[in-house]
């Protein structure tokens, strides 16, 4: 395991599990709410290249520029000096390659399906080097709000925040860390009630060896997951599902599948309803334990598995017929995932306080959801089939 | 001002603004996460009428019981001895009769417009004294969703928050310090888009003097505010609106409207979006640098102006005709309502993760909302200039 390195997000890139916020009782703006407890959080001030931040948080990241053009990367010119051949590209430069090869094959794939809906694509960057691309599919023929998004980040990290990650209480004082994220991070929620909402996410992060601490090295790690989440039980969906998550894993680790099913669902938990957001899937953070090459493949192979996992489903369901009734059960599902969003997932909190793209991250919450009080699933209906999976997490296959 | 004290909510009770919640950067569940810095989370257990309980955070509270009547009082007996009488009462027991009357008030005028629905009412108690009255009424004529509760809470703060609150580094060790909280809250989503979401709440706080620490005193406060939320600005109805705040706040001290004017555009901000929720009204908190006798009146006086303040509005607005285009941007807002609930409020974000009444915390929430990816209104638009107010706060009178 990586020591605690936090990242930025633009919902792409969640911190690490043990780098999560931590707000002060006595500081009323949550915007100075991220440092971790060993920092102060009223003086920083970042040097990023030559030009001085006056940051609204430690990991607060510049603010984005709209592009008419899609660059042939986001990476700095400096970053992947191998980039013109073909052989020994950067770690860096394979994940981005990866990352937006996947978006073509996933939006390419639900335009197919869709027959109708076609991605609107923001493209952006940030003057101090990285930027993203957001497709988003809204009122298509099938799905209500599909979004695609990549990015890459360059930011800096406080040099507390590394030297208490390292857990050191060493005298030597290193400059601020630089870091670089890179991920592909997806919600698609269709209209019909029977087809499921699908969520993929997966990202790579970087630090440098602090130049002037010699002997501590660079650290990695990757992190990801794909979910699925109905508003109805079809079992041989669930199964379909997690059987693909299954082989991609069991092709690196058997271990694999196993450690990140339970992981998912106990990341996904709704706390406060004590029940899931979906029927989980693959979820793994802090990845470094494994060889950075396979690790790089898992992700690769995770990603590539999206439309064989998804698309199945979605053309066994999308022309199901259905009533109200059933629009008004998945609009309330469709709430809790709005509460698991801005309440729990970390890459959404900590995006929307870190000054992220507030419309790339917010593209992950549905057209529309509903709230109900006091709503209760009659037992034994269909609907409280699907409410007992999320509460009661089962093995699929 | 008070020194820190935490309270416990059904989203009726926020905890201070010096005591906001603490979360570890290391502690993954954030059921641990509301103690102030010095306190350590991992080991607490608490002494609660005789039962001990191991609490999923410092101030988490019982689970709750269905009543089938309404008690006369959620007051423990021994709490005010002279109730019987009707002269002498408590604080405590004047401010739960206040809001008990307020919560009937309210919901016979909504009633009578409506003009149809009703409100569902639950009741409930806690084993270790206090419980609740929630009011709903859902797809009335004229309201949408609206919620109207009251509630009375029992706990015991740790007494590490108590020194931590009164920075002390005292060698006396005092136990656990009792409080009792009780409010009144409530959330009124309308149908037609012209008419306008109101929100109110009104608490009192307080907390026993510890028995072991002679010469510290019991501490007191009282918090709350009424503000307005239209999807469409009519200026006349805002201007209204906040003339009858004033004229509640005016009657007790001239320096309340504006203090608490400004409070209120503070508070409401969605800070990722960089706007208000709404147009404000008033809020305050921790209020005890006043005389106890005139606060208690003022929060009355608010809470009796609710009806005037909001349902003269609604008589002019609920039957105006509207297109899909204007629903579709009352939608829109309802995503904001949701954004700054589920983020920041500061009672449903502290209720959901100690254990409230889930249904009774998440009725603030609309029964349906919309979230358009990357929807910019039409400058000039009405929907532009109703943004532009919640951007830009204003003096409306």
């Amino acid at each position: 395991m990586p020591t605690a390195i936090i990242s930025t997000s633009t919902t792409l890139f969640p911190p690490p599990s043990h780098a999560t916020s931590s707000s002060s009782p006595t500081l009323k703006s949550p915007t100075l709410s991220f440092f971790p407890r060993t920092l102060t959080p009223k003086t920083h001030i970042f040097l990023h290249r030559n030009t001085k931040f006056h940051v609204r948080s430690a990991m607060a990241i510049e603010k984005e520029t709209p592009e008419s053009e899609r660059p042939d990367t986001f990476l700095r010119e400096f970053d992947d000096p191998s980039s013109s051949s073909n052989s020994g590209s950067s770690v860096r430069a394979r994940f981005e390659k990866m990352i937006r090869a996947a978006q073509d094959k996933v939006c390419e794939a639900i335009e197919a399906a869709d027959g109708g809906g076609k991605f609107k694509e923001d493209v952006w960057s940030r003057s101090g080097g990285g930027g993203g691309i957001s497709r988003v599919l809204q009122d298509g023929g099938v799905w209500e709000k599909a979004g695609v998004n990549v990015s890459v980040v360059y930011g800096m990290m406080p040099p507390e925040a590394y030297r208490a990650a390292k857990g050191e209480n060493s005298a030597s004082k290193p400059g601020p860390i630089p870091f670089f994220a890179a991920g592909i991070s997806s919600v698609l929620h269709p209209k019909n009630p029977f087809a499921p909402t699908l969520h993929f996410n997966y990202r790579y992060f970087e630090t440098d060896a602090p130049k002037d601490a010699p002997g501590v090295p660079r650290q990695w790690w990757f992190g990801g997951g794909t979910d699925l989440t109905p508003a109805y039980l079809f079992e041989e969906d669930v199964k379909h599902f997690h059987t693909v998550q299954k082989s991609a894993c069991d092709k690196f680790d058997p271990s694999f599948y196993p450690r990140f099913k339970k992981w998912c669902d106990d990341y996904f938990c709704i706390k406060h309803r004590g029940e899931r957001r979906g029927l989980g899937g693959i979820f793994f953070d802090d990845l470094n334990d494994y060889d950075q090459e396979m690790l790089l493949s898992f992700a690769t192979e995770c990603a590539n598995s999206v439309v064989s996992a998804y698309i199945p489903i979605i053309e066994r369901r999308k022309d199901m017929p259905f009533t109200d009734q059933h629009k008004a059960w998945q609009q309330l599902r469709r709430g809790r995932y709005v509460e698991f969003n801005l309440v729990y997932d970390r890459g959404t909190t900590f995006g929307l306080k870190t000054g992220g793209r507030i419309e790339s991250i917010l593209v992950s919450l549905p057209l529309t959801a509903r709230w109900e009080y006091d709503h209760q699933p009659e037992e034994g209906s269909e609907e409280w089939k699907l409410l007992d999976a999320c509460i009661n997490p089962k093995e699929w296959i």
